[in-house]
């Protein structure tokens, strides 16, 4: 097992990061104030590992009070289903002491990190996250959200965890592609800021992708410990935690034009990518050998290095907002000048950026 | 004006008293990150003072994007009411340095409050409190939130405003029987933890009443301070913020009897304060003058010192919990020692208690 702290003053967590820590109750006991706690899972995950987690609760003395299966899928995030874990908890008489636990990927992990942040005006909140990307996102920040039917993550709080359980094993049932879209997300952290960790990446990549419990930790591990010291420094400089969304623009650009059907948000993210690679390459930024690590790296992983074939030029450009440049704000876009040095700037002519996407299409 | 400052690091705010601040906007421009807001007030207080609040925040150069007129009552304080509020701010297109105000009185600051809190995981939110109650109790201690079918107060979180504004002319429209009801809250500072306060009030009570602006801004100017430097203590002892429901337990137990019609919040914690008294008393702990004074000062402030007639003692002990001490917790009581001198004890016999509510029925 590692154990990374995250530095937040009096609010500082540990994420445990590892296998078999999902029966080891006395990790989250500890963090406890009082030993009751209610479990808010999916349908997909909870008959997989609710009852794990819940024997490892009980033979280190926690007793929960109810366990909440939501229907799996981000279209029920929303303010109708957070009610109904609000009702839930109010049933189960769960007090200012009683902690949430969420037990799943983000969508979970928002949901009811935004209940356990209201509810009651906060109370303990636990975080054991089983997929990838959760693994790796969500376990830091603080961010917790549910959607509104105008816009995603408009209602929300930052509410930190008392501890975070990565257990590999947990990984063992997710699906393989949607196992490469959070690795997408991994290759990230290497390439906005730590060169020697995407170097460490295009060596195992094969290995984390086959489920090597000692190649996953240390891919989650040195991904969380590269968001947590962005988010801590973003506290002084409040670009640096811009940089965590390179490649998002050309991703939302895809997943808005796509309709959120066909591509994971991680599979958009590694097209991105590549896309802002390209941008900074044809800007003299990044050298051509640079260019074709990421590209070969993502390409090997089997994560996708081009945009739909259907997905016009122009109208990247009109969801990115770049044709309403003219009446107020520049696009800004997160480019790299090397593998492990990500930059924000809003110098790019349009028309490097049309050739880009051009050549990722 | 008179001006407090509440301490809290990073979150400090100040709290300007006194008359013709609505109209003075530059005192909220000054705490925002943009000029830009949506007001939230009802649909008592907006006729009577959003024009004068609007006009000079827009002297001040910021522009109100919305208003949002709510229902008036606290059975509107619900989630129902809260996402009409978020549509609002979407439909605005409220970003996240667009500020929410809140005009009017507890039930507008408690909700327009969470919603600040958890719009886009936080925006910036001022207080206008209109009400005497609101502007000695909600303008300190961040508390927010909407009440659940299940239990009031059960969705909310801790957030703190930029800025309160206590106009004491827009107490100029506010019922006699709410501005007596406030006063309760007032005199329960003095009771707790400030005799000179309780001095100056049983001086002032008439003025007060008359609400002479001088008088009213003292009054509200030392019970913010009280309440900050409880809150703030509270943060190293956890029993101090207990001590703000002197009389509250009694008070509970009059509005749950009568089912919440009858009796103001503020005049059922009159009666509730006379009942702690009297349990003081009998139990040798506050004099028979101090007892004395406390009756006086409510009963010449028009206030009840006697509940209502038709409550039975039995019921009150069942209301309160007393019936199930044996089960497990103890009832704690707020008591006075003195006047200036509350304490928390669960050393109370039952019919000590059971008595002084006899006495005041």
């Amino acid at each position: 097992m590692k154990t990374l702290t995250v530095a937040l003053g009096e609010r500082s967590y540990p994420i445990h990061i590892g296998p078999d820590l999902l029966k080891t109750g006395s990790l989250v006991a500890d963090t406890l104030p009082a030993p009751r706690a209610v479990l808010v899972t999916n349908e997909t995950v909870g008959p997989l590992y609710a009852r794990q987690l819940a024997d490892g609760l009980e033979a280190a003395g926690v007793t929960l009070l109810d366990r909440i299966e939501l229907a799996d899928g981000e279209q029920h995030k929303t303010p109708a289903t957070l009610e109904q874990v609000y009702d839930r908890l109010l049933e189960a008489r769960a007090d200012r002491k009683t902690a949430v636990i969420a037990l799943g990927g983000g969508v979970v992990g928002d949901l009811a990190g935004f209940a356990a942040a209201t509810y009651q005006r906060g109370v303990p909140f636990v975080q054991v996250p089983t997929t990838l990307l959760a693994q790796v996102d969500a376990a830091v920040g603080g961010k917790t959200a549910v959607n509104h039917r105008l816009g995603k993550n408009m209602i929300g709080a930052f509410y930190q965890p008392r501890v975070v359980l990565a257990d590999t094993d947990s990984l063992g049932t997710l699906p393989d592609r949607e196992l490469r879209a959070g690795f997408a997300e991994v290759v990230k952290y290497g390439l906005i800021r730590d060169p020697a960790f995407f170097a460490y990446l295009e060596e195992h990549a094969q290995a984390i992708l086959a489920r090597d419990p000692e190649a996953l930790s240390e891919a989650i591990y040195r991904s969380c410990r590269n968001k947590a010291e962005v988010v801590a420094a973003d506290e002084r400089e409040a670009d640096q935690r811009a940089l965590l969304n390179l490649g998002h623009t050309f991703a939302h650009a895809i997943e808005t034009g796509t309709g959120y059907t066909d591509w994971l948000h991680g599979e958009a993210v590694a097209a991105g990518m590549v896309m802002a690679a390209e941008v900074s390459r044809r800007a003299g930024l990044l050298s051509e050998s640079d260019t074709q690590r990421i590209t070969a790296l993502l390409k090997a992983s089997g994560l996708p290095v081009k945009g739909p074939a259907d997905l016009a030029t122009d109208r990247y450009l009109e969801i990115m907002g770049v044709d309403k440049k003219a009446s107020g704000g520049a696009v800004r876009y997160i480019l790299l000048e090397g593998i492990g040095r990500a930059f924000m700037t809003a110098e790019v002519p349009e028309a490097v950026v049309r050739e880009a996407i051009d050549a990722c299409r």
